[in-house]
């Protein structure tokens, strides 16, 4: 099942697409895709109404996120050994985690703003794990029945704020706009192998990420376990599992975005994003 | 005024305590302490109300958290000069941020759980402020406009989590139970220098951090503007603020906490906390 929210920036609907591509308005059965909704019980119910007896939802709306706004947003870093040689770091050990703002999620399809005083705007196409039900101390055999589906993030980055401003990564991570997910929250039924999907970025056109989960160093299941020996993590939490290669920092020399510029954004069997880069506005 | 929140745990209403120390029900007038009841129109509102006609919570009830559930929990690290020469740090140029889990905030008396595979559980006596309205690039001048109030965060770490398990801090400071926070959210007009307010730490009795407000490196005002350059804060938000000397991980050798010890944890104006430290269950 693909689950997808339709509908203006706040006042977004639930919705699944049928076998033809159309968004079909569910908020007859479900309020919201987000906590309390994502629980397999929940998703094995809409699975079970007939699509096609649905509202369609208006040609051309506009697609948000595809969850509502997370309790938490947890990120891993480093997490492809061909990023990790690109970028001149180590292999990590142990999964890498830092959070973005939760609030910095917004649709697919929105426009991504340059915050002020940024100079370093990076781009990371990213496999996105959206949790279903509460995880704490879960094994790596089980961690898949906490898990609600997988979406595209774009781990969108200012690497001055991450890297010159002392500390942790946390400060370029989670300005306004830096996590657009979509288009859809795929179920883990409709993927053959999460780990083995292609995963790509262009920027105007031009292909500069073109990698594979296949090169995570850290799969899925291990990432969702292991992050559960330290926090718990709440139906409705996202987990963005880290970049392959080709994000402007590791460009030689290195590449930033400009306003004007619009990233693509692919993963296998979870659909494409398309951004906007704007000044910052609002 | 001082906020509070009383009854059980995920079901608590709202309260303020009154001059006589005696906590009264605020529901009929706000439905939580939460985003969009801690703006100032909001709280002049309630501060008009006759404290006296309200009803009286029951003796004895438990405190919540001062607030619900944050959107955001971003906390600061070595923000203390003594604390930093202590644990051997250097005077770090810009404010070090990361972030605690927000499903960690537990009440200030809750117990304080072990997490499974914890050796190094330590505690940090910490001022947190408690974000009232909207803020992205605050200035300085403007800081004070954001904040609803302030209240004491015992910012629970796990330093083995935190430091010896590759990267970031994150991962050693939101297992459950990590974020006591209360007795109460006593706004601003209550505190005549929150730069000035001793704050301490004890286990069982025994005096560990006795240290002042006074010997933050970046003060209240300077956080907010600084980390609303970075992310937007909401209404609701905590930002816990750092730990002046005393904690576990600089004792020589370094102490850390067992089942069965208690933490007092105060700070001049805004209450005591007092959490048992008990294995992990749930």
């Amino acid at each position: 099942m693909k689950l997808v929210r339709f509908g203006q920036a706040g006042a977004e609907k639930p919705g699944i697409v049928d076998a033809d591509g159309v968004i079909r308005d569910v908020s007859g059965h479900v309020a919201d895709w987000r906590a309390g909704t994502l629980d397999r019980q929940t998703l094995a119910r809409i699975a079970a109404v007939d699509a096609k007896s649905l509202p369609a939802a208006p040609s051309g709306v506009r697609i948000g996120s595809c969850v509502s706004r997370p309790g938490n947003f947890v990120a891993v870093g480093l997490n492809f050994a061909d990023h990790a040689a690109e970028t001149g770091a180590a292999i990590p050990e142990e999964p890498i985690l830092f959070n973005k703002a939760p609030n910095c999620v917004v649709g697919p399809n929105d426009d991504v703003m340059i915050p002020k005083g940024s100079t370093k705007l990076d781009w990371e196409v990213e496999l996105a794990i959206v949790i279903g039900e509460t995880a704490l101390y879960v094994s790596e055999e089980d961690a898949m029945n906490y898990v609600a589906g997988f979406c595209i993030c774009n781990d969108v980055s200012e690497r001055a704020f991450q890297i010159e401003r002392s500390g942790q990564w946390m400060k370029g991570k989670g300005s306004p706009t830096f996590g657009p997910l979509g288009p859809w929250l795929v179920t883990p039924d409709e993927i053959a192998d999460i780990q083995n999907v292609a995963m790509w970025l262009e920027i105007d056109g031009q292909k500069v990420q073109n990698g594979s989960s296949k090169t995570m160093i850290f799969g899925v299941k291990h990432l969702v376990s292991y992050i559960s020996q330290f926090m718990q993590l709440d139906a409705g939490d996202v987990i963005t599992t880290g970049t392959p290669p080709g994000v402007g920092l590791g460009m030689k020399p290195p590449r930033f975005l400009k306003a004007g510029e619009t990233m693509t954004v692919g993963i296998e069997g979870l659909g494409v994003q398309k951004q906007k880069v704007v000044p910052f506005s609002g």
